[in-house]
């Protein structure tokens, strides 16, 4: 009897023992093997920055309503369906078509110069024979209306100097508005970026119907520079804008899908990805092909390494991010009946550089998970948690609940580049690519297969 | 008699003591306080900066044969005579008038796509409908070679990611007549640039009678990595490429002539300065307007300070140093008599960044005196003397035997900017200039006042 009580207690011990350990069992502990195989497959070749270039290269850039947005779309479908995953598909979503036509700025006096320029998304044209008037120079919304009397009939001049993107990009989306309600005949914009060689950037601008549309474009920090010297020197500086767009109906576009099933949970989903259409300039690369091509590496990763998550991995590429979120907006709304049952959303949008880690949103409890999941970053040196998160896309999830991350990459350059012909192919290179497929890949895989959930509670 | 044999034994040793004082005084000596009052001059205001910035503002770009650059001339001859130095003239100089008119590189196949670039300064045009041909990439004239029998009839282009200047620019300077031998129809060169932000670089190209001339054209970078990329993947890419530029007479310039007459020596001569003609694009603000301003605001501050030199410091603007240097040939030849009186030459062309000494011709002696005199510049840390020096305007010069010097600066962005739109104002800054003019004055000064002279002997 003794006996049986000393291996009755001592059996009793040993499974409490055993317990403790498995209840102990970290993150790291689970999937430390794992990643380290995803890291290793990630970094064996090209595939992702091979794919990427051979897109932008074949089809140029991908403006919403554009014929090679959609061929784009196309051949990704295509090169898709080749890595064996458990479906790929797009979904339609109607989007606004801007068609940018013939733009020039002409210095008229005091000498004659071609200044080079960038209708700014969604502007209206100028008459026919374009619109002259004189240069007014500010620094600020202030100033200008500092200035209110001197505006009227003229042109307005925004250079303001790149501090922050948040900062800065408010002269380009606003300053049409602004400049109309004094009267202004057209507003100029400083491009917005952290530097120039001689690099007008491109983007999204509004109007609202309290004042006069006018058109509005952005000019290289050079010429804005230029014409704000010649203001402060009292000289008259008179210019010629002609901008003939067009805005025709909205088109056909697509969400593009690609999913592996959940093994034990098929209905929960881990959504990752990034937009697939760009500006009509440069190849869009970096804003945001390399965001969507890194999604699809991840999965194609998982899918390669055999690897059977619990949960649904699903990659998007978003359409239509860049003039007007229609691609996130559909998404939120055909997958409404399943929103509670994301849990989880990444965006990859402020360039594929080297990973730093993640932003996340949610509240400390929920940051704390996500930082014993970017543990498993640590070979690829990027562990970063930090709170944010809420990127465009996936804006429209966040709201209804699911927790949201957004890679944080190496953040030197993306604004060089931003928005101009320079977002090509040659600023990301296939090694730093890789390093994003695979941080793509880790947390996306670990968010579909641990035990716990992430909240996405504030 | 003691006494008086006593007293001539002291005189004596104490003259000779004196003597030998006078004899050991150092240039720093003599130097030290007239430098950190033209140190001090230099940085207290912007006048420098801001002449350069009117007359780039209000004139543009200064490609030889053009108006802009004879009304610059002008507009300089008017400000030079307010500051009173001794004398402000011109001298005649007759220099090649080419001019760049319509030019356009469209993709054809396998899409439309409009490519940026600029033909390079002395290319022959294209037919009026252009020339239409594939595109053949190659990265060095050993890969045009073995490509001999893929080129005919076709475009080639050459891929040379920049290295050195000197090591890239043979592309850009020979690469029509390499391409031309082996039937090439054209010839298009990835820009010679540091950087890129979808930038093109002009510059001046040779052709030699051996081989028929055909156009030659530089693009992007990105471009040229993207057309690359095409080959590489064999996909068969079609442009068509039109240049219409016109090669006119001969045209009128003149070189710029500015000087302090010499109080001892008159004779004897120290020219310095840089040249003032540009490429037609951007400002030439970098090349090199901010070379031949900083030698005036040199002159400038010699002059408000009261110095009076023992020879003449002269300070010359030559005119067409970027395609046919006949401003540095004309100078040479119309001072023929006075070449061997000119004690010193120094030229500013390597950008008017942050001032790090200067490069010099000439012997060990020269340089050992060279480092003497600049233990002047230690106070605006721009002591560094190295052999070289030998500047394209004072080549001249240099040849018949006259000591040359060349500013040496910080180097990292002037590549990025060199024959580009984006050679403009907002590179340079007030203060940088402005110690360059320091470091002019100082060289300058002592090189025309100090007791030695340097010697052109290698």
């Amino acid at each position: 009897m003794k006996i049986v009580l000393f291996l009755l207690v001592s059996l009793f011990t040993c499974t409490q023992y055993v317990h403790s350990l498995v209840a102990q069992e970290t993150l790291r502990d689970i999937y430390h093997d794992i990643t380290q195989n995803i890291v290793s497959e990630s970094l064996k070749d090209s595939v992702c920055y091979n794919r990427l270039a051979e897109m932008c290269d074949t089809y140029g850039s991908r403006l919403s309503g554009s014929k090679s947005l959609e061929q784009s779309i196309d051949w990704i479908i295509k090169v898709m369906k080749q890595d064996g995953f458990d479906s790929v598909w797009t979904e339609p979503v109607k989007v606004p078509h801007w068609v940018r036509g013939k733009e020039s700025l002409e210095m008229i006096s005091p000498r004659k110069h071609s200044l080079q320029l960038l209708g700014l998304g969604g502007t209206i044209s100028t008459p026919a024979n374009g619109l002259t008037g004189e240069i007014v120079a500010v620094k600020s919304f202030a100033e200008l209306a500092e200035k209110a009397a001197e505006v009227k009939g003229k042109i307005v001049l925004f250079n303001v100097p790149f501090t922050t993107y948040g900062e800065t990009v408010q002269y380009r989306v606003n300053g049409a508005v602004q400049a109309a309600k004094y009267g202004a005949i057209a507003s100029l914009v400083r491009s917005v970026g952290s530097m120039s060689l001689y690099t007008p950037h491109t983007g999204a601008m509004y109007y609202n119907d309290s004042v006069p549309k006018i058109p509005h474009a952005a000019i290289t920090s050079e010429d804005a520079d230029m014409l704000d010297r010649m203001y402060q020197r009292k000289t008259k500086t008179i210019v010629q804008l002609i901008l003939k767009n067009e805005k025709l109906p909205d088109a056909d576009s697509r969400n593009v899908l690609a999913e592996i099933k959940g093994s034990e949970k098929p209905d929960e989903i881990v959504v990752f990805g990034g937009h697939i259409d760009s500006w009509d300039v440069g190849q869009g690369a970096m804003d945001d092909g390399g965001g969507c091509f890194i999604s699809w590496e991840a999965l194609r990763i998982i899918k390669k390494l055999g690897l059977k998550p619990k949960r649904t991995m699903r990659v998007v590429f978003w359409t239509n991010e860049e003039n007007g979120l229609a691609g996130g907006k559909a998404y939120a709304k055909a997958h409404a009946h399943e929103i509670e049952k994301h849990v989880l959303a990444i965006e990859s949008d402020a360039g594929t550089f080297k990973p730093k880690g993640f932003e996340c949103t949610g509240n400390e409890s929920n940051l704390a998970l996500a930082r014993e999941m970017s543990v498993l970053l640590g070979s690829i040196d990027a562990t970063i948690i930090q709170e944010g998160g809420g990127g465009a896309d996936i804006g429209p999830l966040i709201e209804k609940g699911v927790p949201g991350m957004e890679l944080l990459v190496e953040e030197s350059k993306y604004f060089r580049y931003h928005h101009t012909n320079a977002d090509t192919m040659d600023k990301l290179n296939p090694y730093e690519l890789n390093l994003c497929s695979a941080a793509m890949a880790i947390m996306a895989y670990i968010g579909a297969d641990m035990p716990k959930k992430l909240s996405g509670k504030k």
